[in-house]
């Protein structure tokens, strides 16, 4: 066969991953990178690894496997404030791991990347002796000391958040019970943004200046909403929680069936933002949010207290999510 | 039980990980850390990840499988001319893990970031539906532009190497056939040295000063001296390589079967530092290694051509070690 040795990780990392390298890398012809922040800058550095069965389906499309390992990072690199700056990779492949596996995984990271200006810096391939995992180490930059925190919400404070919770919650649902009676409520197009918010986070990228800005504290939603914000508020912090935005179809599902408000507030996967901001700082970050083309929303506010918080059902009652965030552990 | 819900990551961090943190991860309380490389530093990024059954055995302590985790990358650090400044950590773990396997993982992994003052950043916990991987993704700083690379030896070089070769890869046959002739020619203080040897990588962090100012091209050698070697120097250029620094453990071992000059030569696990340096420029290095307190040996010369590298046996002939470097992969 032409090409490189399917045991040779650096006829691998020469065909599948060389094309992707950024300035630092060396062409991923060394055991190392540079990175180097801007004058004036911090780099901000995360890492979340994501493995097949747990955080994604075995036979979902590679390229949306890569999509998502590199999302949930930078979606961690916006909710800082930073703007990306590059990433490594960390590849455990399993036994039977194709090479047209490795084409698509690296097309479709190739192309996440380009989108994010997020260059791969390095990495390393193993065997996983088990499922693949997928581990990304990504790095964004701030002004020095402008990194916005998790745990710096005041009493007060006012909570936002970004786009749609639950959708990715119901699509993974849909995935596991296609024929539930819910699911059949919903038209194709309903279905197939459930389905596509599962499987392709969406970094908010065009949030992170305003984020940096003018938000008091902020975290990407992982973990389900109620789970995260109970994180982000910790003790003697609490909140009550208005309205929620949810897309037309995540409302529909939970018309048809009422029960769904527990996945779509607990159920993970979302990739939004949550911030706070102080009352009057509040405009000038939902006016920033929409100048970027990102919806924001302003869900409750932060008040003193111990409980988890609160989220009005609509009826005059206030419900509590005391199991906390879904867990992928 | 006291302490945290077992399966709660949080609990985990606070428990395990936390007392580890550095400056810039905030307690671990958030997603992502800060790190600035000192004004005219530039970060050095590496990533490598260990795997039971693959890289160490599952039956190892928690502490060495940790100690060999953080090791291996700070390895590259070292061999790049870098000082560590953090790491991070992303631990996939079996179904069957234990709250004192964790105990003893997180001590050792305290106990090897203090030594090498190379504090724990952030990370990620996830299950692994397979056997436990350790992936550790390690940064250090060289001065702007000062990090030595792989691929720029020049003809003409010397070729040294720190330490003694092939330790690890027959502490690894002493796993693995225990009875073996060889074995019983050595006693037990020298079988205890190739066990540590495959057990506890020893980053060669104080030679990183010593590479820098004089090294003009270097790596580790994890994957064997041979393909590594062949690996540093790629197409154009060779090697003739002289008598290679051997423990008495393990020349004793080959004296007993010479056969063992392949797995001495190809194994994997050394861990050392292998560099080039000019002729005029080597009494130098030699002479800071030797005040760093690492033993470092020129071992051979770079040569134009494109076989692999020749190792000369001692009876006037060269074997050349074409299968090149032990793949992990």
């Amino acid at each position: 066969m032409a090409g490189p040795d399917r045991a040779s990780e650096e006829g691998l990392i020469a065909r599948y991953f060389a094309p992707l390298a950024g300035s630092g890398a060396d062409g991923l012809r060394d055991d190392a990178a540079t990175l180097t922040p801007t004058p004036g800058h911090d780099l901000v550095v995360t890492a979340d690894a994501v493995v097949a069965g747990i955080h994604y389906f075995s036979d979902d499309p590679p390229d949306s496997i890569a999509r998502k390992a590199l999302g949930v990072n930078l979606s961690d690199i916006a909710a800082k404030g930073a703007v990306p700056r590059g990433f490594l990779l960390t590849l455990a492949l399993p036994d039977d791991w194709t090479e047209a596996w490795l084409a698509g995984f690296s097309e479709g990271l190739g192309a996440a990347a380009a989108e994010a200006g997020c260059p791969l810096l390095g990495g390393d391939t193993v065997r996983s002796g088990g499922p693949a995992l997928i581990g990304v180490t990504a790095f964004g930059e701030v002004p020095s000391g402008g990194i916005v925190r998790r745990g710096t919400a005041r009493v007060g404070d006012r909570i936002c958040v970004s786009g749609t919770i639950g959708d990715a919650a119901l699509g993974l649902r849909l995935r596991l019970e296609p024929e539930a009676a819910w699911a059949t409520c919903l038209d194709p197009a309903q279905q197939a943004l459930l389905a596509d918010r599962y499987l392709h986070p969406r970094p908010r990228l065009a949030l992170a200046a305003a984020i940096r800005r003018h938000a008091s504290a902020a975290m990407d939603v992982s973990d389900g909403l109620a789970g995260d914000l109970a994180k982000m508020l910790g003790a003697g912090r609490t909140a009550r929680i208005g309205v929620v935005p949810l897309s037309e179809a995540a409302a529909r599902a939970r018309d048809a069936e009422p029960g769904l408000i527990e996945p779509i507030l607990t159920g993970g996967d979302d990739y939004e933002i949550l911030c706070t901001v102080a009352p009057e700082t509040l405009d000038a970050l939902l006016a920033e949010a929409a100048q970027a083309g990102i919806p924001l929303a302003a869900i409750g506010t932060v008040t003193s207290g111990d409980g988890p918080p609160g989220f009005e059902m609509g009826d005059g009652t206030a419900r509590v999510f005391a199991a906390g965030a879904f867990s992928h552990f």
